[in-house]
């Protein structure tokens, strides 16, 4: 949780933390800002001080709003600085940071960054700056030790959040489900009232209107793919592909806040129509290891124990498993889940077995998400929900949806 | 062009550029890959050579959709090396792109990076990875010298991209001005029919509506602000205030294709029912000064000449602005225009006098924005459409809508 920041960074040697980029779309600034319109922004994290953010001036509301300490960008001439280097962009820069961080008094000590930015142009000025100020140590929390670590566990604030995008979630997949069921069937086809197929295409079109809607929105689209392509588990659907009675359809929908806040995760496997013996039998494998695995869930566990325990379950029904076979890619091909919060996948990991703190613990919010693929037989199947861990270390969803295969369509 | 990227790689001395991230709202990947459902890529550009492409195992059909030369990241066992290097997350990273980079034949030289990433994480990589590769210069591009200056000038495939983000734009911004006007007023307030007052947040959500509708997104969220929002140029409006007549609404909207392909720009500033003079008088100072300007447009000059040239004009008009004082907050407080493609905001730049590489020219796509913001006296007014340059030199506006201030409501 964020009161834990300035102790994580004690214990890690960092004298500040430097976050950069918007403030929207970009986990590590909204973590501090809230989601922001900030287009371009730097924001010092100083153990003991009110963080420092540094905005354009035509952002002087947005940034105002977060009630840190501000520096406008208008009060360092980069122009200026621009000629005095005779058009060496990169220094100028990288003297306009040097000006900022001795204003503030950050000449020394571990400076970690962070932040979506374009990672080229901003690597050159910081190799210009770190020579230009070389008490800093300007690197990476590559361990996720700091900020990703307070991330890992969530405040009340937090859970009601991602509780409220899981209730919306949820809503657009009952709505997505009575959709289906709406439409008529003819020949193993579900049509429009004008007669034509109803495609992947539609669908996802009215799963973006719903979530608009409802002020949520999917920067990294929806899974809804049919056949095939569902047997890949990072295979988003293909627009054009008519939706077709008896094959899995895997929906993975991973909203997240409006400009880029909390996220949610959840995925069913759906069978219109019917289901072939060989599908109803992998669909009920998927679903006992789910439940299986749940009620393994325990505090102190490192989720890595979980992966293992869902390879040996599915190596049991006979699949090849990711931990056999690294480069496995029918049977268990992924990780089990991983932690949700202002990224889709954030700590805790689910695949790094050494790392003692990455562990399920009070405040953790993660996925739990088995399945299984076989692309070249034409189908996939996976479940997933996203559980949270409470106060007082119990394990729970935040939404219920069922869980069924087959979805029973009306008459054709 | 795309075509140009080897010979600007040639000039500027690069071995390869190396692009990272996501293949959705990505710009140095999707110029590449196209918007791809890519959760975290590599791909290598080098000069006589087919890039390549290093994806998650699970995202093989995705990545294939290139037509690149291909690598899994499955063919490096991570957590052998994690494993080996005592659990050093950073250096196990570094020795993985070590063994891709060298399975490439790439180990010397300058390498250019690009992407958005989460900067500190990567930044401490690619610090490992340049001690294990002392022969490559790992840097950025700071001076937009290679894919920038390379997306500057848009093919024809582009073009019409733009062109239908500008027909979509302006569709939904009439869509606005319907919906605004089919609303009753009371007293100085729009009013819905169960006789609660529309806001700035009911209209935007419609916005989002159609703009999802009609295949769009807008990532960085649309600007409609009034009153002294207006006056703000990038105060994005309060979704709770009531729509009053009379007052200045700055309507900035700037989607992009969804999943982060190209954007479009445009302005329009309305009152509502009546205009005050004052604003009457601002707006024509605005419209004249974008007339002006639209009519200066010539190939080869440096947009900073036209900047200047606004400068001057609003200067005469009695204004404060940039030129004058850099902090100015009043008057007019930002650049005439910006490039537009794959970002809202790229190449050309309008505040950089120095770089001759930085002129309209054929292919080039800008805005044109002139404003004058009173945030004290509670207005802004600015206008702004999205140009092009023809392959014969010719410039134009990719959609035309109306520049009127005054909307006339119907009776309350």
């Amino acid at each position: 949780m964020k009161q834990q920041i300035d102790a994580l960074m004690q214990q890690n040697g960092a004298a500040a933390l430097w976050i950069s980029g918007a403030g929207q779309h970009n986990p590590a600034m909204v973590y501090f800002t809230g989601i922001a319109h900030l287009t371009g922004a730097d924001l010092f994290v100083i153990p003991g001080r009110t963080p420092i953010l540094c905005h354009g001036p035509m952002e002087r509301d947005e940034a105002a709003k977060s009630g840190f300490q501000l520096i406008s960008y208008a009060d360092y001439d980069l122009n200026a600085l621009i000629k005095e280097t005779n058009g060496d962009l990169g220094l100028a820069s990288a003297l306009r940071y040097k000006q900022i961080l001795e204003g503030i008094n950050l000449t020394k000590g571990k400076v970690l960054l962070y932040g979506l930015r374009d990672v080229g142009p901003f690597l050159a000025v910081i190799q210009q700056l770190q020579k230009l100020l070389p008490e800093l140590e300007l690197t990476g929390d590559v361990n996720d030790a700091i900020l990703l670590e307070a991330r890992a566990t969530k405040d009340e604030d937090e859970m009601d959040r991602i509780r409220a995008m899981g209730q919306l979630t949820t809503r657009v997949v009952g709505n997505t489900l009575d959709l289906l069921t709406s439409h008529k069937v003819q020949g193993d086809m579900l049509v429009k009232s004008d007669g034509s197929p109803l495609t992947i295409g539609d669908v996802k079109t009215q799963i973006n209107l719903w979530l608009t809607a409802y002020g949520a929105e999917n920067p990294e689209d929806t899974i809804f793919a049919i056949g095939r392509d569902a047997g890949v588990p990072h295979s988003s659907g293909t627009p054009s592909d008519p939706i077709r009675l008896g094959r899995t359809i895997v929906y993975d929908i991973f909203p997240c806040e409006q400009g880029g806040g909390y996220f949610y995760d959840f995925t069913r496997t759906w069978s219109l129509g019917y289901a072939t013996d060989e599908v109803h039998q992998i669909h009920d494998q998927v679903l006992n290891t789910y439940n299986q695995l749940a009620s393994e869930l325990r505090v102190g566990i490192n989720p890595a124990i979980l992966q293992q325990r869902t390879c040996e379950l599915l190596e049991a029904y006979g699949h090849e498993t990711v931990r056999t076979n690294p480069r496995v890619s029918s049977g268990y091909v992924h990780s089990l889940g991983h932690g949700v919060g202002l990224d889709v996948h954030e700590k805790p990991w689910f695949s790094r077995p050494k790392d003692d703190s990455n562990i399920l613990q009070p405040g953790s919010v993660f996925t739990l998400e088995p399945g299984l693929y076989y692309p070249e037989k034409g189908y996939g199947v996976r479940l997933e929900d996203t559980y949270f861990v409470s106060r007082d270390g119990k394990f729970a969803k935040f939404a219920d949806f069922p869980m069924d295969l087959v979805v029973p369509m009306k008459a054709g």
